[in-house]
């Protein structure tokens, strides 16, 4: 029952992708296996084969945001079946018994897997998880851009949902990137009036492209200054640190501040600007099948999809290269020339 | 149609309070004038006596959770009646046209007026305010005991309204004071389980007659260290730094930290700690004259009420050295004894 696997792994940290194989064995009675057309790569590949967040095992096949078509079953997998489109993310499995799981909230398991963390993900021909992580895609939606959904997508869709985004709501994103360029299309088909905040001029048209109906360069206080207490809802996706007395005034009575960008400096928060005006910071992980699940169906009827760039799997380093360097307008989707 | 009021007043900034007269004028036509019976002393009394905040204007009359019956209407005033009785709290007015307003939440109106800040307020034998933010008193309630409800009571019971707080979640109450004293109650009844956390053993045994369910010691590393992931709301009246990540670790999944106590120097939040279990921090400040009047029947109905110490109004400096020292259990409310 062994299998081999053929994909593209970093031998060590840091070190270039190399043509690797491995013997997936036996597939368990709980998961499927997807024969994958594309995978997308999301910052956080470049982070895991770095080993910035020390939790990388090597040789590390990369890549969270697969699609494809499911290939195998095993024994205990419902509702699914051989050859139907599907997408794996960042995450492969959960307990299923812990009262997040039970209440819907797999993204939030504490005994939660990870595609990429003790397991290969999906630059690769095949790529296994519990079947209740594959999502399948509906008819609408290709299989290349799909893939950058099921990591990026969610995780700023996410907080779209948990926190309650409204229709009525006037939403900020900040950063327009792999995640602000998909999140200035959930808000403004959410029906929100949306800003978009960027210290990079030439993406002003492109933001508009996409959804914003104001473009605001985040280093000029002067417009700054004119969205004091405006925004309901200001998403964050960058990880640097910002001028964040700045960012939490444009906040409106009751605004929210959202991070999903992984900010490594604390952020220095002070009671009053909270307190007075109402307002709170929260941040949101990924997101669960099910939340996956209505991203996938709202894209649909509103035709977003993330603005890709294509290599073919077997360029992946240029491909990381390219990412490295910035230049990923939006986001970069792998195509599969593996010999499966 | 001048009018003598009789009150005590802090002539300059930090100076102890002395008997003060002064002419309130025509009564005018969307304002109450009540005849004080009580009034709560506020730790903002303090800050204002102080000139804490620089918006202090001296001679200064403080008071802003005072309780008596209304003498005067003026020609505007609906659904009150002569001799009622009512309660008046931080807020005196508001714009009644901007969308907080509009909405119900006027104690987010940023033309807000308050009581002691460019008015004189409640130790003195009457007040005068927007008919609008009087708030009538059920009969159940008595008038000594419903002055520290008007501000340190809303202070609490507000956020518990606006953030969501259901009876399934567990909640922790940081500080055993004016504050928490009343949190604490609240939350029992609301149906939650309650946590304490003290740095003060002295107090273990009152906040469990209070209605927590559980105390602890937050200086107690092992203590702290049980509760991690356990909390689905946790209230900090404290305005003093705490050691953060230790209580946001105290947090759930999508648990909420409530920020009521003005803390100065800025709260350091990692990113990473909200964004993975979905947490969030947030503030918010007293709460709407409908918010007032639903806790007092919530108060009503569960027979809560401050644990109040009272001192007659003549002896406010003692009144004031006595809150001072952080000796009051747990409120302080002044006896009107001024010849009306």
């Amino acid at each position: 029952m062994s299998e081999v696997v053929h994909a593209y792994a970093a031998p060590k940290a840091g070190a270039p992708l190399e043509p690797f194989e491995y013997d997936a064995g036996p597939l368990a009675d709980n998961q499927v296996e997807v024969a994958v057309t594309h995978c997308g790569i999301c910052h956080s590949d470049l982070s895991m084969i770095e080993n910035e967040w020390g939790m990388s095992a090597f040789p590390l096949v990369p890549g969270h945001e697969a699609s494809g078509a499911i290939v195998k079953m095993g024994s205990q997998v419902k509702g699914l079946k051989i050859g139907q489109r599907v997408g794996v993310g960042w995450q492969s499995g959960s307990c299923m018994s812990c009262s997040h799981c039970l209440g819907g909230d797999h993204n939030l398991c504490s005994d939660s897997a990870a595609t990429i963390v003790g397991h290969h993900g999906g630059f690769a021909d095949k790529v296994r998880c519990d079947w209740q992580f594959v999502v399948p895609l509906p008819d609408a939606l290709s299989a290349a851009d799909v893939g950058p959904l099921f990591c990026g997508g969610v995780t700023v869709f996410n907080p779209m949902l948990q926190y309650g985004v409204l229709p009525t709501h006037r939403i900020g994103v900040i950063g327009i990137g792999g995640l602000g360029h998909m999140a200035l299309q959930f808000a403004n088909k959410w029906g929100c009036e949306v800003t978009a905040f960027t210290s990079s001029d030439s993406k002003r048209e492109e933001a508009k492209k996409l959804g914003a109906h104001n473009v605001v360069n985040s280093r000029d206080s002067d417009a700054m200054g004119k969205l004091k207490g405006s925004l309901d809802f200001v998403l964050s996706t960058v990880n640097v640190s910002l001028d964040w007395p700045v960012i939490l005034d444009t906040l409106a009575p009751k605004g929210k501040l959202l991070l999903v960008g992984a900010v490594l400096d604390p952020i220095p928060v002070s009671a009053m600007a909270l307190i007075m005006p109402q307002r709170s910071i929260g941040g949101s992980p990924i997101g669960s099948p099910t939340t996956i699940a209505k991203m996938l169906d709202f894209c649909a009827r509103h035709e977003i999809s993330p603005q890709i760039e294509t290599f073919p799997m077997s360029k992946v380093n240029d491909a990381l290269e390219h990412l490295k360097a910035g230049k990923a307008r939006y986001r970069i989707v792998l195509e599969n020339d593996l010999a499966g």
